[in-house]
């Protein structure tokens, strides 16, 4: 059911159909209670839905606002006068039921005229062209996609479908974004990697970067990022990769399926990051590497060496995380240590000469 | 008083005035003396002002051709030739007396007939559009505010008065911008935050981001810089706030009055850092975290712990800024220790050895 | 000799031109055998060129199916049926087979009707100005270069010869750019230095930045990079210098002829980086420093000194890097260390106590 409030649609939902959609189970309460939107413990409202995944806001179960709550199985409310969705995962139902009350915008089919689309583009026809998007030879624009003005998408680059290109952002030449794709402002996809031959005069020769990227199905990309062409082949984001804001993914990597690249972490060239692995904050990953499926790596570290699937690093140069752990207690402390070492010293050079007396 | 020269205008100042202005008093040398510009003492030419604030500089003051100096109080120029300007703050009288001569260039009422400007919007008559800015529905341009080439204003975003806003810049939907504030270029203000939940198949789930970004008045945002939309509610940059380049803001951080952000720090989402701090050169910040006001956090630093009010932290994990500088002392001689220590364990086994015997 | 393929031109080249062309010598073949391209050991075909310069991949040289190799002096290739062309630096010159086999296109004169250029601008007749460009008064802009669309280009601003602009870049007033430059995508040249005094409030007074950027032939910048201008005078980056995406520039610096400056990297104001200089990824350096010619910081290092020509450093902060390898080695093992040092403490007090008695 949809209601029309001030120039958008707003649903409403009745909890039983809520839970059906976040693959949660009424437990508790009416059935036809209505939600009308959802919002976190503390802020909820009367017509929201909320939900509990941390332990440590328990004790706000009490004292919400929210007509239901998604709770994970074994967690109690302790009161009645609450709805409860049970869920195998109240936080991601909880996500589905934001996803639910905040809908993406219908794309309305639409070339603004002051784009200035090349004669042999192939745009869909329900797609939406903003102003001063410029779009060059060859290249495809799926069915449903939207390009935010200012962006610049060079010849032969592909486009699927259901995408947003937010603005100004540069797609170079012949590279490909999948279906469902997000791309944030100011980001650049397909620059030239960074690769040079020093000459006879120890001047920098540039090689030639000819390869492309290719971004697949369901990736978003942050604001203000730099993923660069492949020398030769391609640079490749899989389906389902997350890359945050201010990234730098070097030429010829490949970034596998699931994988969460946090903000300001760096790749230099032909590393190769596995599947659902996180690379965390502002990390470094030299070139020529294997980071293994499901490794984390933890924010400011970095590594010049592969990473064996599911380890957890830390630290420059990066190394197990415990150990890391120990060693950056230890480190708070190496002042003092030094100090106990030469005590040690020269309590030892004193017994060596009492014993040699 | 102003003098036209080629294409702009030349303020030139009486002696008096000029310390009037810059909250200085003239110690030494007639208050008639004509100034037409500020330049460091090593370049200063007659005519010019210079300054004195780091007393490495001092001899400099004998050979420098500069027609007048800001000195602080208890620093002898020991030259008669030379005007001297006393200020509290030599530094801070100096930056004024380099405002007074180059002064911002007027606003030109104007729109670039290429500007796309939404019929709704609400653009002030005597602000400056230029040539291919888009300027969403609903939107707010205050008085006197220039907003260079290229730039995409999206639906719903209001900005003050006396702002500049530089080419290729992105502010996105319902984000709101003080008076005076300046933006650099190809910085992005209020993509999406980086959040996902985590689904059955192990894939990640884009978790709506529906809050804005709130810059409060005379902030200054540099060149490249992100800032996410907070996920629900505002992530806020308060008055006063400086930001440089390539910095990552994350959603839902609030940025406290008078802050210095440096180039490439990033902060994950929800921090919220005090009034004053400093955060230098690429320092990172974990999520939910709180820096005390009048905190520094050293260049290259990270935290994932909160800060007190004014303390000096350094390192990764971060810590106090003496025990860190003692730490990475005995750093350098790490491997020394070692073998110090592998020494005093043979010293001390066969002095057992010889004692068990 | 040209062969006109699917809209592109392809050139074939007999292997003594090739090997002219490259400084090599055919040492073993048919000089009359054609090539048609350049491509890797692993992946390169009948009629294309390859290299061998890393002795771990000297096996490939059996089973590689290209009809000529680049191979470095002393290196035999075990097989009589592949051309071999000698040459002192096979890397290098496999390089300059490439930039043969993939040449730039040419530039085609044009100016697209949505440009806005700037009646007192001088851009020369063969330049390429794309869709909405705009460029400012008194602008030049050289023979054959080249500027993708959404460009900004500021007031009195100078572009040199055979440069390429790429989408989304802009360009500061009075900046300077040579001849055969690149500046990749949404990159800011010219930005605002971070400069600031505190006033009698604590508030932060902007001091102008009057300077610009100049920056001198045969340079490469990457994407998304910001260069600030400098306070006064000129930050500069000279002849043939590379600098990576993502990197940050303060006012003021001069990086010299040929140094690389990798992605993330950050410079604070003032710095001198000297000639053929490698700043690594993720580095950082502090203001008013100078880094002496051939000098290298690896990784993720920070220096806040100078650094001497020639050597290598590593750490934050940086020192030697051999010194520094020792440290993070014992670091490693800092947990045990830290157990192994209350050991001897123990054992130490037991003897003593032993002795006393």
């Amino acid at each position: 059911m949809q209601r029309v409030g001030s120039g958008f649609t707003i649903e409403i939902m009745k909890l039983l159909e809520l839970a059906e959609k976040t693959f949660a189970v009424v437990e508790q309460a009416d059935e036809n209670v209505e939600i009308a939107s959802a919002a976190g413990l503390d802020i909820a409202e009367n017509g929201q839905v909320t939900f509990l995944a941390n332990p440590k806001y328990t004790p706000q179960i009490k004292t919400t606002r929210a007509s239901a709550i998604f709770l994970n199985e074994n967690v109690e409310p302790e009161r009645g006068d609450i709805a409860v969705l049970r869920a195998k995962d109240a936080y991601l139902a909880y996500t589905r039921a934001l996803r639910i009350f905040n809908p993406e915008p219908e794309i309305v089919p639409f070339i603004h005229p002051s784009a200035v689309v090349h004669e042999t583009a192939n745009v869909a026809k329900d797609a939406h062209i903003s102003a001063n998007v410029v779009i060059g030879a060859n290249c495809v624009v799926g069915e449903k996609t939207k390009i935010l003005p200012n962006v610049t998408i060079y010849d032969n680059a592909k486009i699927g479908a259901n995408c947003t290109i937010h603005s100004g952002v540069s797609i170079r030449e012949n590279c490909e974004i999948g279906n469902r794709c997000i791309v944030h402002n100011n980001s650049t996809i397909g620059s030239d990697g960074f690769g040079y031959a020093k000459d006879e005069e120890k001047h920098w020769l540039k090689i030639p970067q000819t390869g492309r990227v290719v971004v697949e199905d369901d990736v978003e990309i942050g604001a203000n990022t730099a993923i660069d062409c492949a020398s030769v082949g391609e640079t490749r984001i899989k389906r389902g990769a997350k890359i945050d804001n201010l990234v730098q993914i070097g030429h010829s990597c490949t970034i596998d399926e699931d994988a969460l690249v946090c903000s300001q972490t760096g790749l230099a060239g032909s590393s190769v990051i596995g599947k659902r692995v996180i690379l965390a904050g502002q990390v470094g990953i030299a070139g020529h590497l294997k980071v293994g499926d499901d490794a984390v790596i933890t924010a400011k570290s970095a590594t010049s060496h592969d990473v064996e699937n599911g380890k957890i690093i830390s630290g420059i140069p990066a190394f197990d995380n415990r150990d890391w752990l120990r060693s950056i207690a230890a480190f708070r402390r190496l002042g003092e240590m030094t100090r106990t070492i030469r005590d040690l010293e020269k309590r030892i050079a004193k017994m060596e000469k009492d014993e040699s007396t």
